[in-house]
């Protein structure tokens, strides 16, 4: 097989990539280890900055996210008795829509099918050759066969587990890792959700998320230890802790019923260092990781995916190499941003078996003084809807 | 001796609420354990917001300083080879003024003594006594005799090492603290500062900060180790390591020359709760403590000298309690607001001995974010030229 990019994994970094270069004549073979039906199971954020319905608009797929995702003006946080909300329209103009990934990569599976793009499913033993040289080509076995695909460039876009970033010499490689003391455990229901804005709770029994997909469909979290297993809660017993963290006036007004699904998460701040190697480029999880609060992940895999496609788009286009040689840094620029606000916005928000009383009254000191100052909130909301490309 | 309020300290605090109170015909007696020389040779911060300007004008102290202060609309702040200025002015509306505490201190008892004011130097055991009675008195020894002063109210204006917050009863008081592992080794130079703002600098080798009282006297630091000494460090090694720590052009311009004043200072934050107990009202080092990057030291004790004589001015003009009642609350409010931004403006500056390389890319992304963003310059500026009272 010949193609001019192989993009290595088919959650939604690896397909969008595939759409966009698909509307500017650039061919792509995605890969993917799993099926389709296995991508689209995978339940994840679902909280879009502008900058990827942008992305999503100019690939020719935005038409289902606004007819049926949400805008979000504004967020709320509590702490302790206290609730305040920050306005993202007010501070930054803009909103951010919420529309869930597994909805967002069907319709990018849709746009591609219906491209008649290609996608390679089930794929076993993916192998990057001479990514360090100018024609570099991917090998990998399906249904017991060894295929090879020759290319210009490989997009790594297979997470954190995949072979790209690991194709990567360790000499040449950095790797940076926070590791959090705590997991989130979260339940998916057919609840209408508690509040139509998102809330973050910091409680003296840890943190809470209320969230949505839609209106008949919540995702809620709690902070729980990493020794947990979802086996040791029972439904009735996350409801009751998530009922202990948020707001009294919204845990009375909380729908409860069967999760239908739940489980736990680790937190983690990760990035390596340079995204790109010769003609391999890493995009998103491939990359970098950030613990979910704020609901970075999928919005920093988009942003990678923005100066991938603006750099292969000029080569394409005019031979300029410049895109393509910045990307790395480009990227990481923006990468750091986002890895700062997720890091500040988790250690704001949730409670550290080593803090002290003094780490705790910083804690509530700084989540007053957002309370309370208008600059800080136009900072977090700048962060929050996603700073400029 | 029978006095309204009883004032031990005869530092800044307690001689700008002695005076202050004078304005208002309320009558005080200021006990010092030192001599005014010593009292004097204390080298301190001089960077005052605008609420302590005008409480020195409201005490009609303020003459001298707005003749030989200088005024400053903003401050540098560099990392590694990049160097930005945050300016206040633009931020805010407002400068800080830059003023030596010594200087200060000497006008505030220039006016105690026109007025007459009662200031009693030498004394030794102080003991207050009935705090939490409504008839509260304080014995001293002077010159080996003990004497007795009944008051109204007692302000704890003393410092950290003083007696008036250990009168507090451990089970009334809670006590908040972080100890930075680093200190300031500081020296004072009959030199022109290098530049006509402060250069706070984050460097690999530690932070440094360049300073002054006026435009022939400079005071720098630099993060040192607190096993250093300062015999460790001849002039010559200070100067070195300065010119190491800030921007290569800085550095070139920096004039360097003996050192009149050489001493470190462990960084420490400080909070005691609650900061009234009866009819004893805490004020300054006596209830809290900042590291001193961002200057809030004095500024925090400025702004408890702002409540109490709001609450006592109240008092005696009305008999209202409202505003002795609220005194801790209203007081510790502010000073935890000053107490995070010391906190934050210390960790962003320094580096720390267990700092991780993600820490450490944390720092930076946070600095690069702070040099990027309005936002982000506004609150660390409304925080820096001091939040309202």
């Amino acid at each position: 097989m010949k193609t001019q990019v192989a993009i290595i994994g088919g959650g939604p970094s690896g397909l969008l990539l595939a759409q966009l270069l698909h509307t500017q004549g650039i061919d792509s073979v995605v890969l993917e280890r799993r099926t389709k039906a296995h991508v689209l199971s995978r339940i994840r954020a679902g909280v879009l900055e502008q900058g990827f319905v942008h992305l999503m608009e100019h690939a020719g797929c935005a038409e289902r996210m606004h007819a049926e995702g949400f805008t979000h003006d504004g967020t709320l946080l509590s702490f302790g008795d206290e609730m305040f909300r920050v306005d993202f329209r007010e501070h930054t103009g803009t909103p951010v829509m919420v529309y869930g990934q597994t909805e967002l990569t069907r319709d990018l599976y849709a746009a591609r099918e219906a491209a008649g793009g290609a996608i390679v499913f089930n794929v076993d033993n993916v192998v990057i050759h001479g990514a360090d040289t100018d024609a570099p080509h991917v090998t990998f076995d399906i249904e017991g066969e060894t295929q090879r695909i020759d290319c210009d460039f490989v997009a790594g876009c297979d997470g954190f587990h995949g072979v790209s970033r690991q194709t990567i010499p360790l000499t040449v490689r950095r790797e940076y890792e926070k590791v959090y003391p705590f997991g989130w455990l979260g339940i998916l229901s057919e609840t209408p959700p508690v509040h139509h804005e998102l809330i973050y709770a910091n409680s003296p029994r840890g943190f809470a998320l209320c969230s949505m997909r839609n209106d008949r469909l919540s995702r809620y979290y709690i902070q729980c230890s990493l020794s947990d297993s979802p086996d040791d809660w029972t439904d009735e017993a996350f409801w009751d802790e998530l009922k202990r963290r948020i707001p009294a006036d919204m845990a009375a007004q909380l729908v409860t019923g069967p999760s239908i699904e739940k489980s736990i998460a680790p937190l983690r701040s990760f990035v390596t260092e340079p995204m790109r190697w010769g003609r391999l480029f890493l995009c998103g999880d491939a990359a970098h990781i950030v613990p979910p609060t704020g609901a970075k992940g999928l919005n920093t895999a988009a942003s990678d995916i923005h100066y991938l496609f603006e750099g292969l788009g000029a080569f394409y286009k005019t031979g300029a190499q410049e895109g393509l040689d910045s990307y790395s840094e480009k990227a990481l620029r923006r990468i750091w941003k986002a890895e700062r606000f997720s890091w500040w916005f988790s250690s704001l928000m949730h409670r550290y078996p080593d803090q002290s009383e003094f780490d705790l009254k910083m804690q509530i000191a700084d989540l007053d003084f957002l309370r309370s100052n208008a600059a800080a909130q136009k900072a977090m909301a700048e962060n929050y809807v996603g700073l400029p490309y």
